[in-house]
């Protein structure tokens, strides 16, 4: 935006003047002149960058004789004399010295300030920054805007992370001058609303994946948790009962058993809440009132849960690959064959335990596809292009298939092993079993919930084509589907 | 935006009103009030959610009093009553009710009704709903928008498929004030044009993978074909003619073989209707002709075609790497082992068996690689990150890399099988041998088509960078580079 | 846009009309009349959309009665008399013929021309075509846009890479008339700045990967020396010296051993420079200097070394699991057996390698599994949804375990071979030690900046959150959190 731009904005307000914006006035626009105040890091790299692409730039300083290596080209002022030409003024200091701005403030009338400004740690403050420096200086257009960025972006231009400014204020002319400085620096700008979004934007470059660390915790408690029960009924035991030192399954064996485990719980985890607020809106007989707290927040993290799901289940799949290849299978496999022969006896084929092996891999492909389905759905940029009908279609209906498919394959691990009494290790059950509780109760919940609302049909009018529709005839359309769908698998592969 | 810049939004049709839009009005943003029309799922959802953001709502009703539970803090009113204080009305009812809404056109005058019903079925009325509510209340300016969102992500902000909201209608103000509304719910906004969109937004919550449609059929087709086909061929076969129960094969043997045959024919598939409408066009002697319709569908769908062929493609990896964990596998590699010795013979090392596994192996796992790199272009932000120039290399020359890899992987299982005649199991070929029939059908004519241009390329003047190098010169470079990347390759792996 | 609009735009320069805009004006939207000189293929493609759309389309031609096959519908008039009815003209003819446009200057008068015209070659003029076009016709507003769509894209609506048109020019008014157009058709637009962007939109066709050449290079320059050198000192010397023929195993095993090799010299590229670049800024003893240009390009491509690092070693990983059925490998694992049974007598169970052979492929496992991590973050869509202090974390953190992992891998893969002297065959040492050497120089000096950044801590007053945390804190919070999660995964592992 031009300088005259700039100014027939700022005149506006002054209804009495001529607002005069020839169009050929844009071929000034390279000389357009910037002002910086705070000469720190963030204030060079800005104002590097701004050089390169083309403007000018003056520094505002308390002490403009004695600030250090500032980048070449630029001027160095008083913090008034630098404001007085320039139409954008970009604050790149910190918060605590702000006060002195207030003495400014007659310089600053109808200019477009920027606060650039980030805080080390959130709540530090009771408003925003940029909210805090409109009220000290009212009669200038704050806009809050660039401070997401890494200070090597501003100096360097936008790459992955940082292709994106967030601009927020209260007025457009404003932000349209920013986003126009945005945009000939290479950057993408996103319009966030009015200044209130401030603190939003402040609490942005503060966050390290927040709605990551319950998820993430749980996966760890999770993976402890079975490790060392896995650890005890297996290693442990072995030595204390038999004396042999079997510690070397720790790397694959053990980690082969954690990883499906806690994947199955955890995918078992992103459903649960979803049935848990189904019968709680049963119970309430509303939809209208708000969830408890801790269910809200659970729901809020399902996409989470079902990505560190797949994590494990991936690992899961590799470490079952790679069984063919570890010294201890090839030496069993190797020393089975000689017993058979030292022994001369000849075990016959028993085509049971190849049904039964080969549908639990099947099922374990079969499972593990449509997992990675769920996964590539959750790409921001896929999730973009689909409609909420297709969304929903996937992460629920498919999701449900993903679960009873990957339960399904732990059935089949188990077979016939829940009735053996060997396997209860120190009256302990084996892993798998303790996994499986969790995604049945989720599974039979949901068949429940089916039939509760199978029940209420007749008695609901159809009012609308969502919610109803989505907890009604989704859910059979949806039964219908899954159970033609396990029909078709069955036909296939059975 | 405030009432105040929307009254005077209003008032600009009334040229002798005085506008007026101070800059620091935007401090009053907070109580803004919206009148929503309608105390459906839909109404009470969003109503809900921009009580939340800090609007003030006042709902119309036909019965105000009773009208159910609304969420707190919302007004009722009568229709008319809550129209009149608010500058913005969201109209939350079915189609089959805007008949009153005539009656209330003076109360809409200069206003902004957002229309944000869906209806339950495509095409059942001549005109999308918006454009009937814009043709009963010509003063006011209708808005198409947030119908494509769930009442789910109305109540509950943005999440995955719910972060847009769509907008279309005649009027920019309105249209802006629509957005401003919506960001501030925290969605991003996107301008669909005039009204005349609105048909469009209103199909689009009922779509569910339209364009997956024709591709998933097929690949259903071919499945269940050359499911029954193989079946016959090997189980049924094997137990009629020696009585030998091998129906164990079909979880795992008899899927490996299914997934990849459909794959590669329907990666040839997606290569197919571009060799057809370069015939099409040599033989019309134009490209200005439309295409006929069926191939014109088939071209659309060739992404879908792909990313389906690229999933049994992942499915006949998975399924092939779990062969030697197989227990079928395992004991007929131990039975070998145990007679090899009681027969106290030694089976010599044979040389070219090993290349030729090894190359079978290498090709499938390029191939593989290959149709990865296909699949991850193909991720919307990848693909909008790319010129058309880059994707068309990618797609086009990759490609047809990608088929030639995995058809070479096929004919080097077969290698000299062509001419067992115990193959050809009551008088059938072999699956792959079916499976090799498109592929190698459509690469000799990718290569009749080059060498067809090539003795047109004199006759042509480069008129155009685009068009005829796209059918000229890349064709040349393609086939200049495939060829040297093939030699490159024979160097590397032979 | 409608015509009306453009005209009152036109007339903003010339104060004394008066703007009419009624609202009820869009109605007449569809029957606006747009202009295209040049009747070649990107003229008609776009003609025939502009028609499918609903505009009127009227083509300027030096001989209008015989220019070939237009789209059905449109007209062709002599150029003054195309352009004087539309407001919107569409230059799509070569640069080389612009020299006539000037004579039709006054005609243009208040116009918007689009200028989609590219060129064969970058740099083939000193000014871009839009600039020299804007100079011929200053009275015109002239737009670039249009031109990095493909023919194909211009006649039949978006798709894939073909989503976005990028426009710039000086008048925001002209660029949102194109924009609306562009809308129309069904493309997002995005607005690049002032007519100064127009080579960069000029040149964006013609690029091919151009950030992807150097790291291409560098992966095929170090597969090729990898595998000869790997050729020579197997294959070659096996057969001169034993008089073997072992060619077979350049299909696979030769090959897996040159990918997982390149892929950790490129993993290692990737950190390299960020090493250098820290030690040059405390070597200069500033972070406001350039750094020297090969390093500025090295480091501008990390992302492509890396996302080709993460290629190899999915080819390894493939290469890897398909080991266990490949031809070679069954018949030395039958013959080892055989062997042990006819020499009869039993290898007992080797712990240790059982230890080193599962930890060695448990590393494998979680390094790949960071890489594909940190490929996934790599996507521009997920990358854009990070903040930069997420990204960082993610990349650089990550990034500096996943290749501490991987090396750790290769350094079991050797164990105690590092010693033997049977492995220098030919006086060369086996290709995996050439791969470490990178990785742990990289290593070294990053934990050696580590130790030198904490000895500076206390005379480092914190200035700003940015940059000093980022080579300070960061750092210091990195090295604990990875201390520490060397120590889970110790714990959980070992």
């Amino acid at each position: 935006m031009s300088a005259d731009r700039l100014s027939s904005m700022s005149k506006e307000v002054k209804p009495d003047s001529i607002s005069l914006c020839p169009l050929s006035a844009a071929a000034a626009l390279e000389q357009e002149l910037l002002c910086i105040f705070g000469t720190g890091d963030l204030g060079r790299s800005l104002g590097q960058r701004l050089l390169q692409t083309g403007y000018r730039v003056v520094y505002g300083s308390r002490r403009p004789h004695s600030c250090g290596l500032l980048p070449q080209g630029a001027q160095v002022r008083s913090h008034a004399a630098a404001a007085e030409p320039a139409s954008l003024v970009f604050i790149c200091i910190h918060r605590e010295h702000y006060d002195f701005l207030e003495t400014l403030a007659p310089h600053f009338k109808g200019k477009v300030l920027v606060d650039v400004s980030n805080n080390l740690k959130k709540n530090l403050y009771p408003e925003a920054n940029a909210e805090y420096l409109q009220r000290l200086i009212p009669g200038a257009h704050v806009v809050k805007g660039f401070n997401t960025l890494s200070a090597w972006a501003l100096q360097n231009g936008p790459s992955d992370a940082n292709r994106q400014v967030y601009l927020c204020g209260n007025s457009a002319e404003a932000k349209e001058a920013v986003a126009e400085v945005a945009t000939k620096l290479g950057f993408t700008v996103l319009d966030k609303g009015s200044l209130s979004s401030a603190r939003e934007l402040e609490d942005f470059p503060l966050q390290l994946f927040p709605e990551w660390r319950l998820p993430l915790r749980l996966a760890f408690g999770l993976t402890v948790f079975f490790f060392f029960y896995l650890l005890i009924r297996t290693v442990v035991s072995a030595y204390v009962e038999q004396g042999k030192d079997i510690s070397f399954r720790i790397m694959a064996s053990l980690a082969n058993k954690v990883f499906p485990i806690v994947s199955l719980i955890m995918l078992s985890l992103c459903y649960l809440p979803g049935v848990i607020a189904a019968f709680l809106q049963l119970y309430r007989g509303t939809k209208y009132k708000r969830f408890p707290d801790w269910l809200d927040r659970w729901m809020l993290c399902r996409k989470q849960l079902g990505l560190l799901a797949l994590g494990f289940a991936s690992l899961h799949v590799l470490y079952t690959l790679i069984i063919p290849i570890r010294y201890y299978v090839r030496y069993r496999l190797a020393a089975a064959t000689i017993s058979e022969i030292r022994l001369n006896h000849t075990i016959p084929f028993d085509t049971t335990m190849a049904w039964r092996t080969d549908s639990y891999y099947a099922m374990g492909i079969l499972g593990f596809g449509l997992y990675l389905l769920l996964g590539i759905t959750s790409l921001p940029s896929v999730s973009n292009a689909l409609s909420w009908r297709e969304f929903s279609f996937i992460q629920s209906k498919l999701g449900y298939l993903t679960l009873f498919i990957c339960t399904f394959h732990t059935y089949l691990y188990g077979w016939d092993k829940f009735l053996w009494v060997s396997g209860y290790t120190w009256y302990t059950p084996p892993g798998y079993m303790l996994s499986l509780v969790l995604p049945s109760a989720v599974m039979l919940l949901k068949l429940l919930l089916l039939f509760t609302y199978f029940g209420h049909i007749d008695s609901n009018s159809l009012v609308n084509s969502d919610f109803q529709s989505f907890f009604v005839n989704h859910q059979f359309t949806c039964m219908v589907k899954c159970v033609s769908l396990i029909h078709l698998l069955h036909i296939i592969f059975l």
